[in-house]
């Protein structure tokens, strides 16, 4: 062992004890005849001395070259410090060094090794290991053991196994793209890396173990979208003989209890809301109810006018923004602005706002009287002080752009605040949505779905009304978790097969396994998947994902610090009889 | 909720309660009059009962036509059992059955959900979400659930972090096969699947995470032996700032948790064993050390005489079979023919009976007389009523031989006991071994392994000789985990990959980022992997890795159930920038 105590762990009580401390230097200041050094490790930081008096002059000098980073361990004496920071849990101490021992040099850090450093993301991702020795980063990582550690207690006292399940499957057309490997002992055929572990858990509920889980890699070869990763881990989570109201409550008491655990947060029974009021009141289906500002629609109060633009609309649809009426002309014609840019895509917006006395002033006066504009406050729930958006269009369109401008406003209002925490259910999706490319639908969770046992005729007449057993778990305006209750008899399954344009060989040749495992005894049965990285993130109040994984990739699927993807040689390829065809 | 309890849940005191299970129907037995159905679950087996007098007459037939298999709930009242079964924890109860629901009917499995099942392994391997309804593999199941709970509760609070590493990293050409991954958005480009972490445990240790665990898939495409499979786990481990002694200590102090924890066994301190020291005493460097049988060197006893075969040996070498005298002659012969077999590939076997009178009779007694065999049975610690069994020949071929016979001579004799347990830490491994084929030295670990401190210099002169600081923990006779400290500046790292045959370009482009991590402050370090998925085969007394893995691959490589790997189309293929490149 080359230390008796880590480097956050000294205090006045071990005042006169000789110790052996190791780490990194993390700052000198070197006055000549005294040299203070910050020495760090995982655990924190403690200041060493070294003075022309006290300190052996070969050792003194030894001191006096060290660099930031070297990696030496010292041994000394711990001495009160004359002026003690309170800052640090080692403030009352520093080490009188009588030993140092330089246990490796290190060159200059392309980046400071501080909270606020001046490396930027790319520099940063390329020393990742210089990244982790920094606090934010360190901390994360501590932080996601902890949650992990907390998820696989709680389900395993809830009698949950883990089971692993394999990597190397099969590959299948549905949904996004599959990473596949190609076998050297089977020329000419491919694994695939598996987008989750949806049929091997589903078989395992045919298989008898009832509380299955797995936190576990899973891989999508999809086009990177900001803060998207190729693999990601999942808590992925299935049961037998339960319903979705037993689903619900199982991993509602999973979830409050890492809220409790990891955050100290207390959570009431969560609440639920479907997926046409979240849609209808927030214009999404992963909702933030941390704040208010929910839509009112003003079809029935602001189409009886000649305003052409709402009474062309399908929907008119507005908030109230709490205190808005504060805001200059400037400030909502850059609203206004913000609500055209491309990525939102809204054709303009209407304003009114709600003055203290009770008056409204609105962008449209022109055809709307006081009398009319007291009505949109009551649908939409305006006070005094408020100001009211307005949108209007295509409601698929418009609800998407008003809730986009809802959560521009409250981050830029402060009300999403990170340590607050509410989460929410929002059940009974769609079982299909309609896909205008392929011009055919598509499972809106996955194939494996149930509709709702009592809308399984109406897939015949109206297949996009049908509604799911599925939910999604929704923390702070981000999807953490969703699930469904699964098929689980051959007939069913051949049926939804049916409806999704697979041809019935098609059905059985990527799952012929799982319809055969049907026809033997399946359980009801039904789960849930958390995505880790994200409710990592949400749980330690931050929400880029990147900053929660210790070796992440960039936009463009590459680790930039072991320079991956790359070119294999000749050989390796002919092994796994392939050859290279690219396009010129 | 299908349930109010499960099927191992009910016993005397529920009786008269009103209940609700679901399962699946073992066993029916139909008097006509009365029907006794056996209803399982993950948790027991529950007797339902139906009987003319009592039960409503549609339910009756119900339950007459109840298959093998079929899921079902029932709703009944627990009632005292006429003829109670003292084997089954519910056995003093039956239920008797008011209402009956088929939930999923079965077809006829194609095996018997039975411990003793008349299914083969392929078949088995096939269905294997039916195999996995029978108690045995069940149970393997939860077992590694527990071990792996249990590592991770271990680790956690002796302050290890569990930090997830990257599953599409680089390919390196050295060791057995990477398995690659071709990247759509990179064209022409390939991830690889780690054989382990190692590289990213390292950049770990640099980046100051000074205890680092995981319990990971790792992946090697080599052709598969009996019992390999491509895709295993491992419980991967690193430590910063320590020594050899550390580890050694940190991980016999989780070894001996996971066998008091799981199978309530206390071990004291493990015993220690230099590899040259295994080598002579067992021939092997994973000894079972659960009995005795240690080899005894002859030469200097044995080749004094005309016996040439001995004489012309570099090794004449033995073990004393502890009762072994009561072979009979076609028994002995059988064992000659046995170490003959060219799996072992020994010339011969020489045998010494030792009486219970103290005399002897061996198979070379032309040449030897009484008072030689005295010496030798000396030698090896031979005692009246042993038999004394001897191999001669070059060192490096007759130890693994005598070895193997040691090996399956404690297997007939029952000395393999697989409830005891005797772990083992054999240190002091060879850094380098020279290979035949490639007539270079390999790294007997990894490349990345430190060389005993005091021996750099003799890298230069006598490679084979340098020991590194590396070590394996063995237990009966497995290797369950094996280690080193690391090379952990960048000097050592490139005279390392120099003596390895890496020219100073191909350790750049694969190991460039090590390197270049080591120049930044890299901090002593070491670690040890253990094989998870044979750990918990042992301390679950099997031998058998694939009875632990819910969904094994055959010796092929192939997923019999999900039929992988398989072709994919011409579109991804195209999508992939490859084509197949089969020989003819």
């Amino acid at each position: 062992m080359y230390r008796s105590h880590n480097c956050g762990a000294l205090h006045a009580a071990h005042v006169n004890k000789t110790v052996t401390l190791a780490g990194w230097v993390q700052k000198i200041r070197d006055k000549g005849f005294i040299v203070w050094v910050d020495l760090r490790d995982r655990y924190g930081i403690t200041q060493l001395v070294f003075d022309e008096e006290r300190t052996p002059k070969n050792i003194m000098e030894q001191a006096q070259d060290l660099g930031r980073e070297f990696v030496i361990q010292v041994t000394g004496t711990v001495i009160e410090r004359a002026s003690k920071n309170p800052n640090l849990p080692t403030g009352d101490i520093e080490i009188l060094v009588s030993e140092l021992n330089i246990l490796n040099a290190a060159l200059l850090p392309p980046f400071t090794i501080e909270d606020k450093t001046d490396g930027g993301e790319e520099l940063r991702m390329k020393y990742r290991y210089l990244d982790i020795r920094r606090n934010p980063v360190k901390k994360n990582l501590i932080f996601r053991h902890k949650v992990t550690q907390a998820v696989r207690t709680y389900l395993s006292n809830e009698d949950f196994i883990e089971i692993e399940t394999p990597y190397l499957i099969k590959s299948t057309p549905e949904g996004a793209r599959d990473f596949v490997v190609p076998s050297r002992m089977n020329p000419g055929q491919f694994y695939a890396l598996p987008q989750s572990p949806q049929t091997f858990k589903q078989l395992l509920m045919v298989g008898g173990m009832d509380k299955y889980f797995q936190i576990v890699k899973c891989f999508r070869d999809e086009d990177l979208r900001a803060d998207r990763q190729p693999e990601f881990t999942q808590i992925d989570c299935e049961m037998a003989f339960i319903d979705q109201e037993d689903i619900l409550n199982t991993f509602e008491g999973l979830t409050r209890y890492l809220l409790k655990e990891i955050n100290g947060v207390t959570v009431d029974k969560f609440p639920r809301m479907t997926y046409d009021e979240a849609m209808r009141l927030y214009g999404n289906d992963k909702p933030d109810i941390r704040f208010g500002m929910t839509f009112g629609e003003l079809n029935a109060v602001a189409q009886h006018k000649d305003f052409n633009v709402f009474n062309s609309a399908e929907l008119v649809v507005g908030i109230a923004v709490p205190g808005g009426n504060s805001f200059t002309r400037k400030e909502i014609d850059n609203l206004i602005d913000w609500v055209k840019r491309p990525q939102i895509g809204a054709m303009g917006m209407v304003y009114c706002r709600v003055n203290e006395d009770g008056t409204y002033k609105s962008s449209v006066d022109k055809f709307y009287d006081q009398n009319d504009l007291a009505k949109w406050a009551e649908a939409i729930n305006a006070k005094p002080g408020d100001l009211i958006c307005v949108l209007s269009g295509e409601a698929e369109k418009v609800r998407p752009q008003l809730s986009a401008l809802r959560m521009e406003l409250a981050e830029r209002l402060g009300l999403r605040k990170p340590n607050e925490f509410a989460p929410l259910w929002v059940i009974d999706f769609p079982l299909l949505e309609w896909d205008e490319e392929t011009e055919r639908y598509h499972a809106m969770h996955h194939p494996f779905t149930a509709p709702k046992a009592e809308q399984i005729e109406l897939l015949k007449t109206d297949p996009g009304a049908v509604k799911a057993n599925a939910y999604d778990l929704v923390l702070n305006g981000n999807e953490i978790g969703g699930g469904s209750i699964r098929i689980h008899d051959k007939a069913t399954q051949s049926l939804m097969f049916d409806y999704l344009g697979f041809t019935p060989e098609e059905a059985k040749a990527q799952f012929g396994f799982l319809m055969d495992a049907f026809q033997y005894g399946a359980p009801p049965h039904g789960g849930l998947a958390f995505g880790l990285d994200r409710l990592v993130a949400i749980l330690g109040g931050q929400e880029t994902i990147r900053d929660f994984i210790a070796f992440p990739k960039n936009n463009n699927g590459r680790d930039v610090m072991i320079d991956a993807p790359a070119p294999i040689d000749d050989v390796q390829l002919e092994d796994l009889n392939l050859k290279l065809n690219l396009k010129s």
